[in-house]
């Protein structure tokens, strides 16, 4: 049994960690961590949490935290990670992170992309890129996890067989995302209103997401390449949901079954990568609640494209369930504990 | 470990217990069954399910299947479960019925409300009633439990214990009743057609629905005279939640304070049952995916009446949640066994 | 021709108003007048309106307002009228306030429940309650309108009759409101944040609604004497839409078809309330962005109660709509004018 | 004044058409036509229209219809109008196609996409395609034209002036289309069963989808070359709104602002379309009820890439108004008159 502690207790990453970890039989919460709302109780907030959590949240104290703890899951805004990392660098707790401060290796991607300054390199050097599927190896042995965002989930493992397997070209690949509105988290804003957003479909961010150097960074990867992916992002008038809808050119006349084929085999040891059979595509209530990414194909003979869709529910393959997965790999635990419940359907 | 069967295998009844008994340690689901789907694979209707459930549904033979099973969940539409029970009272296996079939137990009300034939008395007399916040020790020697209606629950739950406690008037009790779609089951209409229940609010069965005789027979018990309640039930557009708000008129000067503290202690053994304190009242999210019933109060002194809002998750405490707790009960499981997670959120 | 003004360009109650008006042949729409964003254009927060208006708003200056317009419309948050009406006593400017600060006649009641002092007695006086229904001749001679409130439009056109014609008894009534969320303006919260009020249902204000007092002076006038209502709100996740399910005692052994008939007798004249026939009840796309109110009724013999289901747009009945039927009525236009339009469906 | 008739008067098309008509000056609506349903009151399946529409249904008579009418809108199911329309062709009736059945000029194209034989090539050699911004001109002389269809409207308009002008490459073009689900019409379906599609997104149709071969065969046109377009469709849980984001290949280092410009030009005489400024996108509510086309850009400098943005209506711009719109322009009327309705907002 290991203790964990979560930074940033009221914000919907933590909620979800709270949930999950409560089916986890090796992870204890020991304490919830809120500088906004340290003594307060979280349940006040969160009235579904009434008999679950009794304790109040704590104000962050790092030194002595790192002693308590021997997990801390980050489940804060932007720029809180990178500047607490450094105080861990020399205890042994593990730290996920499910913000992006960690996620951009390049000083200057980062900079352009997140308009602020980039982590400590110390801390960039430490972290590893929390994708299971395709760092399994890695993640067994860091300390510090770079828990990956909702999109780059999605759109990586969708096109990083395709692209890795050279069946479809590295440029253009048109990236289409499609979010339900609780990525944006739990601050009220004009953007998240329901009345503004219920019955409506909005583009946004349009050419500025900070999850396009992230996506880039790894599809790069795949082809020892730059990849310059377009991405567009829309809100759409549901609450959890995620899914990118991706185009690449086909290299080859492969089908439809042949590109399921090779995704059954790349993904057959990956638990939570559910590839679906020709003819089918998964929706965002396949996967609610649950820590799968669905993916469906087709190859389309007449303009010669591979399209691509793949699903995930945004707040736990997306944020809070991967970062459980991550915490099972690290920990030596069977990569799927606690994360193995149906979906929650309708 | 007992073994379990579910009869009526597409409907989002068995889709929920399918859900909560893979999170449960001591029911084994044995087979699914489905009588114009036999053969085929439940994951061909909701692929949510792949990876899951391997084995096709089967068609029903009752004989053989009483010798097969421990426990049978009939999740089947009205008017199944009351041919099928006579066939089982020979044998030793547990029937847990989640349709209103066994439901009233005066043939004359059941045949006025239902338009239908009520069932053998021989399965009237074996079943009962399966609410455990009220009928925890008849529930431990049943052998056919009759799972209470969704509406039901929340209903029943919320006044209860002020009529029995006489701090309400029993007549006129009205039961303001609100529901999220699913309830209506999974063969589309144009009641359910999305374009007609998006972004709209329908009444609907009013004076006519066949949960009045259900929740009559309980608040008569409550008091030992015949109570006649007004229930009206509404559409309300989201897919998961129930609420019933409820008012009846204080027989004495009792606080919304008084109040809470008498709930609380009258359910203080039951596990599900969360009371709000004063000033909150629950909302359906509170509830979302679990088996809670949270309840909240208000004694309005300028109008001399109790007000209360009892919340479920209509597919949950109001069917199959409750379903698995009373199997827990029968069984001399803990009574949340399997039940205990925290719901979802947001 | 008239020419208008609307203050408090911002909200949606300016919103609707400028979407009626546009469709209005005597009314030209003057100016838009916002404090906190004058000199802005209002296609900059609503690009719905590009095309359709393009001045930019205008700070208010109210003695050169009572000048250039005829009629001024105040879509304004509570407590901004009542400072704004005494100035325009001496002005023959027709003053028509969709705000709450002059619906309640007595200085106490709207002390106890608005929470801040009454309107000065003079603009008190003034003001005639705006409900053609009930008050129209009065609105014909009237230069300040109180413009109803959206639960009070639909309760009291559901109850009035009822109660004038003695068909139930005054005490108790119960009044179960259910509205979407535009009704809580634009400004964004926790209340109504998406991720928060998606497939969720939320009692609120319960035993606080400041719209309990309006109901009550109105409903006491019907019976002469006090009426004291029970009334609940619930927050319904849709954008638009109002409904008011009432509960009274019935007097005498009246039909549902009685009351049908009573009620299309009562409003014969009423161009904007439709009485639906036995069997049928209102739903709140039947009335969406139009003027109407539609009832219907069920007289249960088995409860001696009457059940009445009063369905309006909040922000068209509940506000704009009923705002221009004034403006019709007190200069001598057709009582519909501009307001004809069917609803959108679906 | 002109007398016209719909036929198909039960599904939405219809209703739309009817809410619109009402607001038209010139268009009095003789008839609404049923085959299903003749002899039935309409407000009996859409009480909406109480008060609306009194005389009841009729049946069709082909021959009678054409001397009573002077224009016909069929909005009517795939196949009726190509099985009509040949009786109509020695009359002088007016004829608007709501349907597929005439858009297609292929016979092969047609069978292959529609499953079904093309219409008679007489009905195919009278039929103009009727989007007024491109092809107003044969619409004035025109006697029957095929109204475009939903999806093809959004991502044709939003894609001609770009392909004409040779900003972009025509092949690959990228369609990814996302649309209400009261595009898929009045009869319910597992499709659009609230329970299943609320807080859900599904793909359909990929590669399949019917208006591939309608957007190619204008695209094609724009470009005087063959343009197989790759077009995904998603059904968004929200009723009316639809969106197309498009990509294509840039040809030259035109900037988002030199692409704004371009269109604006395009497009200025065309009432309904809407060119947004650089950096702002169009939402579907932006559009609600209303009979524009919304359209913005992203010049991507980083993919040479432009995105293109466009946001209808479905059962406005996307059907029923630019039914209205075409029937404008036929019979020398204001193109926008009865159609200059403020987009409803909320």
């Amino acid at each position: 049994m290991k203790k964990a502690a979560i930074i940033g207790g009221t914000g919907y990453g933590a909620i979800e960690l709270i949930r999950l970890i409560q089916m986890h039989e090796y992870i204890h919460l020991e304490k919830i961590i809120s500088h906004s709302q340290h003594k307060k109780q979280l349940y006040s907030f969160y009235p579904h949490l009434t008999n679950f959590i009794d304790d109040p949240m704590e104000e962050l104290e790092i030194d002595s935290l790192k002693e308590e703890v021997d997990i801390i899951f980050f489940a804060t805004p932007a720029g809180v990670t990178k500047k607490l990392i450094p105080k861990l660098i020399d205890s042994s707790v593990q730290c996920i992170d499910l913000s992006g401060d960690l996620r951009i290796s390049s000083r200057e991607q980062y900079e352009h992309w997140y308009k602020g300054e980039a982590a400590p390199q110390v801390a960039l050097d430490l972290a590893v890129y929390g994708m299971p599927e395709l760092y399994k190896e890695q993640i067994k042995g860091a300390r510090v996890i770079s828990n990956p965002g909702c999109f780059p989930t999605s759109a990586i493992l969708g096109l990083y067989p395709a692209l890795e397997q050279k069946i479809i070209q590295p440029n253009p690949i048109i990236i289409d995302g499609k979010t339900g509105v609780s990525g944006a988290g739990r601050t009220p804003s004009a953007m998240t209103h329901f009345s503004e957003t219920n019955d409506n479909l909005k583009a946004y961010k349009i050419g500025k997401h900070q999850h396009i150097p992230e996506i880039d960074q790894y599809l790069s990867t795949a082809v020892n390449e730059q990849v310059s992916s377009v991405f567009t992002t829309h809100l759409i008038p549901m609450t959890r949901g995620l899914v990118c809808t991706m185009y690449g050119q086909l290299t080859e006349g492969i089908t439809t079954e042949g590109v399921v084929s090779l995704y059954k085999n790349y993904y057959e040891s990956a638990p939570f990568v559910r590839i679906r059979p020709e003819g089918e595509f998964p929706v965002t209530k396949d996967v609610y609640g649950s820590n799968f990414c669905d993916i469906g194909f087709y190859a389309d003979k007449r303009t010669n494209q591979l399209i691509i869709v793949s699903a995930i529910d945004n707040l736990v393959k997306g944020a809070a369930g991967q970062a459980i997965q991550n915490a099972n790999i690290m920990n030596g635990w069977e990569e799927g504990h606690g994360l193995n419940s149906i979906p929650m359907y309708p």
